[in-house]
């Protein structure tokens, strides 16, 4: 089965002014769409970053995969190494420290995961079975709450409303679990000082109880403020996500506070996982295929994990449902992949390249997709749609800062904040 | 694709007497064939240890398989972690700890890469493309010297004739490389005093200069002879293998001799990788998908040993063409194994189960098989008739020691020697 084609059609859709460390979220998200297209007719989809530089990398290497097969992910990487060479694409900053590896892996894994679609089509198996098979039917995943605005500045208030406070992160989360019934609660953090998020996971336990939470400053406290909290939230947190930045930080932190901490800001490539492992610094890493070089990438990963005692969550960006697919069929081949997974599904409300019906959420969990490969079909009209909001919408590149200043001009992004 | 039918079939084969540390080759060796099949009628192959304790468990565990689709290879370790339960079925002790983990490993490889075997068949691929391409098209192997007597007690002399001192070593290797064209060369130590050892590898370095070699003991030295045995041979070993036993003792002696130390005994399952890393016991690991749970879980214990620097090579017992083509698809889609692998293939001189043709060696290395799935087909004659020499010959387990006893009686295993 040799590549004859790849199309690369970046997109944008409506997003939500979800707050985070980094500022705010701008009105369009940004993604890019892979089609990988055989000699034989099939097709396979992939989903990756919308940013222009590493939009650009993705479509340089598409230029260099046609003529291999579509097994061959060890010579594409070869190849997608060799054309990354030492650029390193950086993002928003929300997925840690950007390196040469980070980015080869990024640019590879929209490729990979059209490919094992592909592969799947071909022997009429979903990609899980490609994988190892499904240990679980469906992928548990969490309601990820953000505070936010009510709408976008000078736009009508969208129908999430404004969450600036305990009360209406906890009304959030009722909307989200009546929604998708999540069993599993993640506040985005970093946005407001300490004790106020404190106050917040507080609410969120007397409203759930019993359900689990999470709470991600994405690294905007000190060690002594990371210390402090964790403290605080004894028993409320299932664990702690990247209070402050770096293995050493991290490090420092896990050894006093009483919950595991988890990242997919200080280990975000192989490199990392030796220093972090030997300083204990995480008892908890997302995966994020997106950026660990795809499904199979991410099984090795998984597997290192569990070799070390380390469990496992998923990290999420915005998204479609291509990503969607792909992180349930990774996640229900994954037996050490014990938590609920991230994702931005609600946040894109409808909004979504994908054709409806092959994926739901039921009590809060996607059931795997049946169908061959991902399981997922383009809906073109969406896609050529999304195409021209992209053309329209005048963002290139996540910029969650500039966009927050615009607001707020003396908002600065700078870390640890607190 | 589901899984109908499994046939075990223990066969035995010709070995000659190469010594080792724990006694001398007996003159049969045990291995068993597993045969797939499927509902759609494609068989898949593999091979493993033929002991007693062994063939029993993949007897037992080849009908708890029945049902599942050749994909399934979570659930199908799931089945035999629980059939396999806390039996340790210990083999000869050349290949490490007997552990429990280790036991599910060795009996599920079988089954999964007869598995394989099979997707590559359906999907008109060879093994090598599900493991992610070729990296290389043909894979090294090491010239695999013994000590060896010139022929069973009571028999003719083989063909190999005798290899008892470093001049009968440098004629063994000159044989083997002009039959086969290796490009390497490993002798197995841990028979005669290190000195004499010591002057073996010395004759084979003025004999073949420029031909990587190693040095195996299976720990039967101590620390102290390990560390001197190393600093006298600076200059002369690719890696010294084994030369003492545990994770403790390996670290001991790694950071007071000049080369990489390899093992496949004191790290033969995960659990054994975080320790010996921490304690950088080793430089370099033998793969062997026989006890490391199948082609999949070799390459995800690869990519792990990428992650943190060890280098990779390949152990090998007495097989057959199942296993060499196994082995070769694995090394060729694995970037990081870059050692020459050792295989016993000269040893069995030409008896096999598989059919004549498939599998060759082209300057010491064996070219990937590209038909689908290993590659290989049974030869039903050979099978049969090896099957009836496994009935005749009385040996249902490997058992080194006691039949060297019987020519030495004051022989004992026990290690350190020296």
């Amino acid at each position: 089965m040799i590549i004859r084609e790849i199309r690369v059609t970046p997109i944008a859709f409506r997003d939500p002014p979800l707050l985070n460390a980094a500022g705010v979220h701008e009105p369009w998200a940004l993604r890019t769409i892979v089609e990988v297209v055989t000699d034989e007719g099939l097709t396979g989809l992939g989903e990756t970053y919308g940013d222009l530089g590493h939009l650009g990398k993705v479509r340089e290497c598409a230029q260099i995969l046609i003529g291999l097969d579509v097994h061959a992910t060890n010579e594409m990487y070869a190849r997608i190494a060799a054309a990354v060479g030492d650029a390193v694409t950086d993002l928003h900053g929300l997925t840690g420290v950007a390196t040469k590896e980070k980015s080869v892996d990024r640019v590879f894994a929209a490729f990979e995961v059209a490919c094992l679609d592909i592969r799947g089509k071909a022997a009429g198996v979903p990609v899980v079975d490609l994988l190892g098979g499904r240990v679980r039917d469906a992928v548990e995943y969490s309601a990820y709450l953000f505070y936010k605005w009510a709408g976008h500045p000078g736009d009508e208030p969208d129908r999430f409303g404004a969450a600036l406070d305990p009360a209406g992160v906890v009304e959030q989360a009722a909307l989200l679990i009546k929604e998708y019934g999540f069993r599993s609660i993640k506040l985005k953090g970093g946005v407001y000082p300490p004790d106020e998020e404190i106050a917040a996971i507080n609410a969120l336990h007397e409203a759930f109880p019993g359900v689990p939470l999470r709470l991600d400053p994405n690294a905007a406290w000190t060690v002594a403020t990371s210390i402090r909290v964790g403290r605080e939230l004894e028993g409320r947190l299932q664990y702690l996500e990247d209070p402050t930045s770096g293995i050493d930080g991290m490090a420092e932190v896990a050894a006093s506070v009483p919950m595991p901490l988890a990242t997919n800001m200080c280990v975000v490539t192989p490199d990392h996982l030796p220093p972090a492992i030997a300083a204990r610094a995480i008892g908890v890493l997302l995966l994020d295929h997106h950026y660990w070089g795809g499904l199979v990438r991410s099984s090795h990963v998984a597997s290192l994990c569990g070799t070390f005692g380390l469990s496992l969550s998923m990290h999420s960006n915005s998204h479609q449902g291509i990503s969607l697919a792909a992180m349930t069929h990774l996640a229900a081949a994954t037996p050490n992949l014990t938590f609920a997974c991230d994702t931005h599904t609600p946040w894109q409300d409808g909004q979504d390249v994908v054709a409806p019906g092959a994926l739901r959420f039921v009590d809060g969990a996607v059931p795997v997709p049946t169908g061959p490969g991902l399981g997922v079909e383009l809906d073109r009209d969406a896609l050529a749609r999304m195409h021209e909001q992209y053309e329209r919408c005048g963002i290139v590149a996540r910029d969650d800062t500039t966009y927050m200043q615009r607001f707020t001009p003396t908002f600065s992004a700078n870390r640890p904040r607190w």
